[in-house]
């Protein structure tokens, strides 16, 4: 089976630090190297693969400046079009740019939404339906005027993490510092519990951060970490407590949620988006709806066994499995 | 012979008021249907046309707020190329972003390049040089690194402007309010000519205005009349003693300069970009580097014969004369 893999140009393919459909892409690449597939990675020439690599762009437009994302960007797709009918099937891990081509293309193509930018964009899906596979990382971020091929959960390299049946005591907050994301929320779950919470993450909400949490920060009841790299990551995670994901938007996949509990540490989430799916409430973690619904379940993450958690996160959210739901994706639609 | 017109979607086509993209293609395309051409334009629902209209979209993006340009973009282009195998040949009008397409139809695409808006994209043309015909709409416009199939100026519509060899005294400004089109340089030419200055168009870069132009208005010797309609443009075009276009940029067709010499009014105008292409020297206006050049030649404009003028600009900067050249360039595409 020849795999072209279409990967996001904003960062190479695997990201030097943030870049999740570029790690995503990655991981998938390698994992269906290492099976034996024929895969031709269509990336950054700063990205690297045990398979073939075309580099279409010589870095991603936002590892350096000066670039035009837009022309990278056509140049990029119309390049792997071109060249589309030398392969079994194309993957489009790039949003809905690639779609327009399909009704020229007599290779398949199968498209991996990672999300909806935008409402403005679901049209382009929608007019493309019959034309390419969708697959959804989350049955919550499917949108019913779309068809689905299939669910394929975000994989976790579980190489990177380290099962920990012997954690601190502190809450952990994981993720970008954005309103959407909670990190107030999780401060005040912290406070009433009586717990510390350490907070990792990229600031992309600077006004947010000064005001609701920066003012809070006094090292030792609230501590901030900043961006922490794999190592740091994995102890952090591994020795939490419990990870608080307090969301306040319809996320489509929650990869820390996947990473905490892939080391032994329960979540405690807001019942939003693919939360409900990602947790198995009272066996991995626990969902709720407010504050203080989270303040009373910090308790009972205590009773919950860590080593059923890690296990039952490894089967579900590993790289493995996520290769495995994909060639099974790329099998399904060959055969037709 | 059938034609798909691929109009650009920031304004209806033609445009209710600015939209020169849009305005150059529903010339075209009228002129082509009034010489019996099958012509399908594909443009915004807003757009009429004595042809056929596919409307790929409700309203132009810079039409109508909320949208996604990006998104319109694609939908608008991806549609066309999705039946482009339906037409004898695809006039592209849009910039390079359907050039991608091009190794993957059957149908020839001509493509005319309106303008560069940056060196970042001239890589997507070289790309594509030898899949697509270009066209220059002046020679000064071309790039070094591009083939081209023919130079096709912007045709200016005749019967919106009259002939008149009895002008007023004033010099005329025409275009939009932007240091590279050198409003400050017209006023100063105008004030050591010791002649009136008249301004029209829209202010585009507002601080230059409020800097370079405004302290200057002092509605005698320099008068600002705004962003003004067909009828008015085409009494204040035919009506000035000359038009001022002291350029600060490499301008790749300067339609106001046309305009004016239809109606008779020579161009003094800076010695850059297509300009010498489109004024004769010493014929239909004069050539100059500098402020104190245009001063000079003043006075000579009122030797000048107004009516040989219009007849030099009319047999080369007329919609006819577009379209003819068109027709000629898509012959020459259908005959390889």
């Amino acid at each position: 089976m020849r795999v072209a893999m279409l990967a996001p140009i904003a960062w190479s393919t695997p990201p030097a630090a943030y870049g999740p459909w570029e790690q995503v892409t990655s991981h998938l690449t390698e994992g269906l190297v290492k099976r034996g597939i024929d895969v031709t990675l269509f990336a950054t020439a700063t990205s690297r693969t045990a398979g073939k690599l075309v580099a279409t762009t010589a870095a991603g437009y936002a590892e350096q400046e000066g670039q035009d994302a837009k022309v990278l960007e056509y140049l990029h797709i119309s390049q792997v079009m071109g060249v589309a009918n030398t392969f079994d099937i194309v993957h489009n891990q790039f949003d809905f740019m690639p779609l327009g081509y399909t009704p020229l293309l007599d290779t398949p193509m199968v498209t991996t939404i990672h999300g909806f930018s935008s409402d403005h964009i679901v049209p382009v899906y929608e007019r493309y339906n019959d034309t390419t596979d969708y697959v959804s990382i989350s049955d919550a971020d499917r949108d019913e005027r779309l068809d689905y091929i299939a669910t394929v959960y975000n994989g976790v390299d579980t190489d990177q993490f380290t099962f920990n049946d012997q954690p601190g005591d502190y809450l952990l907050y994981f993720g970008r510092i954005h309103p959407e994301k909670g990190t107030a929320e999780a401060i005040a779950i912290a406070r009433r519990a009586k717990k510390p919470l350490w907070i990792a993450g990229l600031i992309q909400d600077h006004d947010y951060y000064r005001d609701q949490v920066e003012p809070h920060i006094d090292g030792e009841q609230v501590r901030y970490l900043g961006n922490v790299g794999p190592r740091e990551r994995d102890r952090i995670l591994g020795n939490a407590y419990a990870l608080l994901h307090p969301i306040n938007f319809e996320e489509p996949f929650g990869l820390s949620v996947a990473e905490s509990m892939v080391t032994g540490t329960p979540v405690i989430a807001f019942r939003r988006g693919s939360m409900p799916e990602l947790i198995e409430d009272g066996k991995t973690g626990y969902l709720t709806d407010s504050v203080e619904g989270a303040v009373d379940l910090v308790s009972a993450c205590g009773d919950l066994n860590r080593w059923e958690i890690a296990e039952v996160a490894t089967d579900r959210f590993s790289v493995d499995r996520m290769v495995d739901s994909y060639i099974d994706v790329y099998q399904r639609i060959l055969s037709r």
